[in-house]
């Protein structure tokens, strides 16, 4: 804020850090400092705007209840964390009845976005967005000229958006390490190769930070002269956002396997004593365990199966906040959440300038893959996803997330599903009764009843009606 | 429990149900209604038994509160419903609080089960498992003379090892759903031969429930003498236990991907209208349209497939478990849950005597794939496996389940997952910092230590510390 000609007020519970803070990075900037609370607040214009970057969860409301005997009405609180969306919808309406206009909003960028313009998504009470807007829309990233920050929506919007948005970092960092898993496992290759082909792929369709930095990783060497990232524990986390939506999409119903397995295969991941063991006692078995096939032909076939499990895990995500939109009566912009993202961010992509233009020339889109541009792209994919899916299956290379996206695809386009059999079973065992197919409706089943048949010839009245499968 | 020799008293909200009740089902039994909670309460003997089966939730609460005044210390009260764990859990300790001992016992089976023994998993006070294990163990189904119900443990551990079976129900039905699917639209059989693949299937290591009323499913014709399951919509629900036993294990971190997946096909399979318009949108492309291999020799496959996932799906699911006891401080014997589900449940299957052996040979098996028997059971598995899943993939027939078993096969084996990339990629954007492998310590990079790489030169002291990805 301060390098956009803002001046900020700065203070930290430990407040040598404050000391510190502007004797070093802040040095030369309109930064001011606090060493109280009261000297924070006291220090600020009104209405005032205190933005809070402390850790989601029960820090955010210490702070909040420190504050409020400080602050007037009209005042505004900001909070700039990863919080969980049910609480910054809980702290809009709690703040709105003590006349205090909060403001919940997703910040993503990095260690770099933080200083040089991050992606922000503001959420809570719209009446905090004219004070806020300006400083927001200065300070983001800008992407074609236009500033990745809009007004999301009311109440926990903002992070709703931007746990979506930490869920698709996730899938898109897995897609990743699927496609230099398979290079450097299945064929074989060097990091220097690696770092070559995520290069090529870097001004292509794929043109993105993460696929940037991917390549720079796989050429950065140790003092050694060996790639640095072959020393890394492979094992990673997973407590926060991902996991978030994956939980959220399971409560609203929607098919959000990529970030799922995403989060899932960090799981994997992190139980790397017993993997070590599985290795020694599970051995691969089966009919092709060597790649040959033309490589360079198949390296272009492993960008379009990352291309396109990208295209399913963006138009999962969005899906995702339809439904939750619809569900927590937000009113969400399409177009400018994706605009929100095409900078600053950690997901930032050329391909998110084309989500953009895809819901720019319809808001209504019901589905991403319904857009010319994703339609057409989504076909020329196929045959060298397939492929790719279908190769590392013999090879022994897990591809949970290059799997579960063509698996969706595959049912997504589908028209009659196998879950007729499941409806089938459940009513054998259970007595759950199931729907018939318009197509098939007749005197006997009528279209949108309920009905049960006697699949054995046995049973009685008693039926398990408490019974949820 | 009237069947064998118990006097019970019957008692429902609505009494008329009661008489009809009464005069109907339990005509010539030792069954005496009560048509008032007082009634109810003073035909019982002390300690009184009182098992509740009402909807899960509030209701469960309600007929609790409403029958506090009425008991006395000592009394037990059994809740059969498919309660949510932590439920159970709270209830235990409120009931314990007020002289109550109380019982969440998991109870599955079905429409026939309820009648001719369930498979029941009680825990909660054990202090009242004297009182009902007769009871318990006389109406549950039996497995080699053994009865199909045990103390699980504390608490919720009853319910909670019943959400895990619904879980893993789910997970069944959908892999026989997909293998249902490549039958059908993959090597276009008729329902008549498929029902005679499910017959074949049944004699051999899938013998079980599920694909025994799955075989009476394709050869139940419709009175035009179709199949009926084929005119059954294809939609199917999953409000309940599955979606909690997905949440459960992101919650615990573990890479639980086949039930969760099954969920989400559920999901999938319920925005039929959405499927329906994107299947005129979205065309099959692929290098090879049509099955062209020895079908006999892919039937065999496919069995290989099914059963190989299914395998993965118990080991999971017998990881979870085994998580939450550490979690919950709960002690699950492992052995008896096996037993539980061999007979009476859903789950019912020859595979479980298999499981049931393995954890009775060793009860601290760290996985299941340890075991001989899976582990011979797993190799031979793989190549049909591996086959079937690549042959999907390439002939469009969307495979979930059976795909994403074979990935977390093909990590779980593997000791060095590409996760090291996403741990340099979280350094890189976040500052996160990494580890490094054992084998690659250093005086530079000590075992244990988090260590920070400046990987683009840039950069400072300014980290996104309250950042989680």
């Amino acid at each position: 804020m301060a390098d956009h000609g803002f001046t900020i007020c700065a203070y930290n519970r430990t407040v040598s850090k404050v000391d510190h803070f502007l004797a070093n990075e802040a040095k030369g900037k309109s930064v001011v400092g606090a060493h109280s609370n009261e000297e924070f607040i006291s220090k600020l214009k009104k209405p005032r705007r205190v933005m809070l970057l402390v850790q989601a969860g029960k820090p955010v409301d210490d702070w909040i209840e420190t504050l409020l005997p400080l602050l007037e009405k009209g005042d505004i609180i900001i909070d700039g964390g990863n919080s969980h969306f049910p609480d910054s919808n809980r702290r809009t309406q709690y703040l709105k009845g003590k006349g205090i206009r909060f403001v919940g909003s997703g910040v993503s960028g990095g260690e770099e976005g933080a200083r040089y313009g991050p992606s922000l998504m503001p959420g809570g009470n719209e009446e905090a967005w004219p004070y806020v807007k300006d400083i927001f829309q200065s300070i983001a990233a800008k992407s074609d000229n236009e500033a990745c920050c809009e007004w999301v929506g009311d109440e926990g919007a903002g992070h709703y958006v931007k746990m979506v948005h930490n869920g698709i970092e996730y899938g898109d960092m897995q897609l990743i390490c699927e496609a230099y898993d398979i290079m450097k496992r299945g064929l074989g290759m060097s990091n220097k190769e690696m770092g070559d082909v995520f290069a090529k792929w870097n001004k292509g369709v794929l043109d993105s930070f993460l696929i940037e930095i991917t390549r720079d990783i796989m050429y950065f060497n140790d003092d050694d002269g060996t790639a640095l990232v072959e020393k890394i524990l492979d094992k990673a986390g997973q407590k926060g956002t991902g996991k978030w939506t994956a939980i959220n999409a399971l409560d609203l119903g929607m098919p959000v396997t990529l970030i799922a397995e995403a989060v899932l295969a960090r799981c994997l991941s992190s139980i790397k004593d017993e993997r070590t063991k599985a290795s020694k006692k599970l051995e691969y078995v089966g009919r092709s365990s060597s790649f040959e096939d033309n490589k360079a032909e198949f390296l272009d076939d492993l960008e379009q199966a990352l291309y396109a499990s990208k295209i399913i895990s963006y138009a999962q995500g969005f899906m995702l906040m339809q439904e939750a939109a619809k569900e927590f009566k937000w009113k969400l912009n399409k177009p400018s959440i994706a605009l929100m993202w095409r900078g600053g961010c950690i997901i930032r992509s050329v391909f998110l300038k084309d989500i953009t233009a895809a819901y720019r020339s319809d808001n209504d889109l019901e589905n991403l893959l319904f857009d010319d541009f994703f339609n057409k792209a989504i076909h020329k994919a196929q045959p060298g996803w397939r492929n790719v899916v279908s190769k590392a299956a013999l090879l022994g290379i897990p591809t949970p997330a290059f799997s579960t996206a063509l698996s969706w695809f595959d049912g997504y386009r589908t028209q009659d599903l196998p879950a007729n059999l499941l409806q089938a079973q459940r009513d054998y065992f259970g007595a759950h009764t199931f729907q018939i197919k318009p197509e098939y409706a007749s005197e006997k089943y009528p279209v949108g009843n309920y009905v049960h048949v006697n699949w054995t010839g046995r049973g009685g009245n008693v039926s398990a009606s408490t019974y949820q499968a």
